[in-house]
């Protein structure tokens, strides 16, 4: 095993625990290196820390019974769902038993009139909306990556279409939860609202499988519109795209999506996925409504636009030319990921008061040339969030340091915007340390006291958020 | 003093903070029997309690040395808003201090650009848009009464505006709130959302003041549309308004507010409000948008009723008409107040899933009548919602049994039909019971952790929700 932290476990924990999980599980229980390497940290730059077994369990009623062997034993567990998070959320750095809930993947309920569904944590987004479409149904919520729905809750993600459908925690009825002492816990039912006791769904929501592991989702679901249409506009500055987008916020346009690309990920997206489009700060936007709802928003919106210098404002009805468009914007992680031969993608969020968003990607832009780092930047310009892409040669210790640095005077810039230092990527391992500086003592005592009071024995996903 | 249930103080614990109270605040801490009746519970039925003395802080710092005082003494703070709550929220079972925020009432900042605003918790919600109106904003949580934010947020209050708008969940960005132990967390920043860490704003809104005092709130303000019309549109049944609601929501007609009459409701208002409304139910409707917008959403609307054997559709754009019209279901309360001389009213809800709505209001009219009960019945048909206002002779004893066997029936058919004991009244003292039905005990166990990890000592608002 590996050098790891040490942490108050009776000797021979493990290798009982594990013995354990191996009578009632079987080969659903897997210890090969390879396995566990796969669950460990696939998706970020954070030192790998695999689990010391990773279970596959098919149901709630598995899950509890790994829960109550694990805390038996004191055994972390770290639920797993696609390993897209971003901040080392899957890593073991004390051990234990990884839970990974792919086989959990069942559609359990669909309530069209009520516009919620029930599922299992490892359905993915993707899956999900294929068997929606045909009732004229889709989930809104929309990170990029086809991430496990239970993953998606457990780090708060968010992401296109936020601006418009909000993100998970908006998007979360209820949750059912395996507490940290095995018993199973339900957050609410399934009304569209309720002012009765403490809000547990939200307190789950964003926890990061520190707190319990959900094993069941009821989730909002939107009427597919009438009509989508898409459109690119191009800017001569990222502050001129910034202040169109929130101006169109103003004025009432009720855009789905807008997403802003810099120069340099405008270049990045030509290059993966055969565009052509002009190498200028540049808006994705999509509209969705009535067929005149949205052809209203989009005249208005280029309207509007103009006044902010755009030029070359295109929009279109045609699903496959929308479809391009989008699939180039959720493209861009692998765009990044070849645009420099032998560079790892370390993918960085902030989020700050839309106010301040233009001088915070300018500062940005800045930070990344003076540092010598070659990272695009994109935003989800309605919710002031954005990322920066950094493409870092790992054997280049210098270089490394320098993006290390950047991330932190990035986090450290949004902070002092009144911003947060994750708009949907979590705290993992990565960013524990903004925790202070963003809330103050107070409130990351109170955090440490709820996990404390619910995890006594800290076994749920120990070494991530506090 | 009153008679009362015991708890754990020091003798002369009350006597000894009052002393240190009146030091620091002078005639700001008032002891008259009067006074602290006005803070007890003026709009229930539950049994008066009133607090032991009641204080009026004017900042934030203020609230922290009362906090400190009182928990040096062990002796209760019942945070006040207006006093509209409806479960018994500023009751003083335990006695103790009533804290009264009325004189913290500053518009701290607006920030037009980021569509929110800072503002304490004793302003109002219709002072707040009184001041916002200039500017083109406005706060559009809307729960009748002209509450107090800090109270609104505290009880994870609601209204009319929540299936377009969302509840105070979905409004309020952060909240500064004075911890039992008299330190003041802030609970997020002013980015529109964050993945950082546990969510504490939502774990404080609808906590009903008892894991802290909110001093401040950041609260999501929205533009003002450039258009609104309202409509009304009866229906020959309360199923068939139901129906109507739920397929314009599917369909995708973005109404602002739709809220459902029953006969009975429309009676009272007839009488009250000088309408001449037809005695059937009925859909009150409100569109915002551009002037095209909710033409087409209006008139979309009223195609899709008539499938529904809906009459006298009518709709306006004109500001008197509508006006009128909503201050007539904003005068409700007073309505039903005024109708049967001598009754008090006492307002009961419950939400389900809507798929529901029409079935447990059918469910609900005839316990009504089977008991011999008068309640006209209104509900927010976007969210599930709804209330019966009960109008009880409290000096029946036969009559006010009926009226709590019907409160106890309506929350299990609620709870039943997989919704919840309120919707948006919240908990207080009156429907503690039905926390552990709605919720099972895995859940409320953990509710109860979080309150003895937060406030050890019980002395944040004790007797309600857990």
């Amino acid at each position: 095993m590996l050098d790891r932290p040490t942490k108050q476990q009776n000797p021979g924990a493990v290798s009982a625990a594990l013995a354990e999980l191996t009578a009632l599980f079987g080969n659903r229980l897997v210890t090969s290196l390879a396995v566990r390497e796969q669950h460990a940290n696939i998706t970020t730059w954070h030192p790998v820390a695999p689990p010391d077994a990773v279970v596959f369990p098919q149901n709630t009623h598995d899950v509890q019974q790994i829960v109550r062997i694990c805390a038996g034993h004191r055994v972390p567990v770290i639920p797993f769902g696609t390993g897209t998070s971003l901040e080392g959320h899957t890593n073991a750095p004390f051990g234990g038993v990884s839970i990974d809930l792919k086989d959990m993947n069942r559609i359990l309920e669909v309530h069209p009139a009520d516009f919620d569904c029930v599922v299992e944590p490892g359905v993915t987004r993707k899956r999900l909306n294929d068997e929606l479409r045909d009732r004229g149904l889709f989930f809104s919520v929309d990170p990029g990556a086809d991430a496990s729905l239970g993953g998606m809750a457990s780090t708060g993600a968010s992401g296109t279409t936020t601006v418009r459908y909000g993100t998970m925690k908006d998007n979360v009825v209820s949750l059912k939860v395996v507490l940290p002492n095995g018993e199973l816990m339900s957050t609410a039912r399934r009304a569209r609202k309720t002012s009765a006791g403490y809000d547990l769904t939200n307190l789950m929501v964003g926890a990061e499988g520190t707190l319990g592991i959900i094993t069941e989702l009821t989730l909002k679901l939107h009427g597919i519109p009438e009509a989508i249409s898409a459109a690119v506009c191009r800017f001569p500055s990222v502050d001129a795209a910034c202040r169109a987008a929130i101006t169109a916020i103003q004025s009432g346009i009720p855009m789905a999506r807008v997403e802003l690309l810099d120069e340099m990920q405008v270049r990045v997206c030509n290059a993966y996925s055969k565009l052509n489009l002009p190498e200028q700060p540049m808006l994705f936007l999509e509209f969705h409504g009535s067929e005149a709802g949205v052809a209203e928003q989009a005249t208005r919106f280029g309207e509007l636009a103009s006044e902010f210098g755009s030029a070359g404002f295109e929009w279109t009805r045609g699903t496959e030319d929308r479809t391009r468009l989008w699939q180039a914007r959720h493209d861009m992680f692998w765009a990044i990921a070849s645009y420099r031969a032998g560079a790892k993608v370390v993918v960085t969020d902030v989020c700050v008061p839309i106010s301040q968003l233009a001088e915070c990607v300018a500062a940005a832009r800045k930070e990344i040339e003076c540092a010598g780092l070659i990272a695009p930047i994109v935003g989800h310009v309605g919710d002031g969030n954005f990322h920066a892409s950094l493409m870092v040669m790992m054997d280049d210790s210098g270089e490394v340091a320098r993006a290390k640095a950047f991330i932190e005077r990035l986090a450290s810039l949004a902070i002092a915007a009144d911003g947060t230092c994750t708009g949907e990527h979590g705290i993992g391992e990565g960013k524990k340390h903004f925790l202070l500086p963003e809330y103050g003592e107070a409130a990351v005592e109170v955090m440490r006291t709820l996990k404390h009071a619910l995890d006594p024995d800290d076994i749920m996903n120990p070494g991530k958020v506090v």
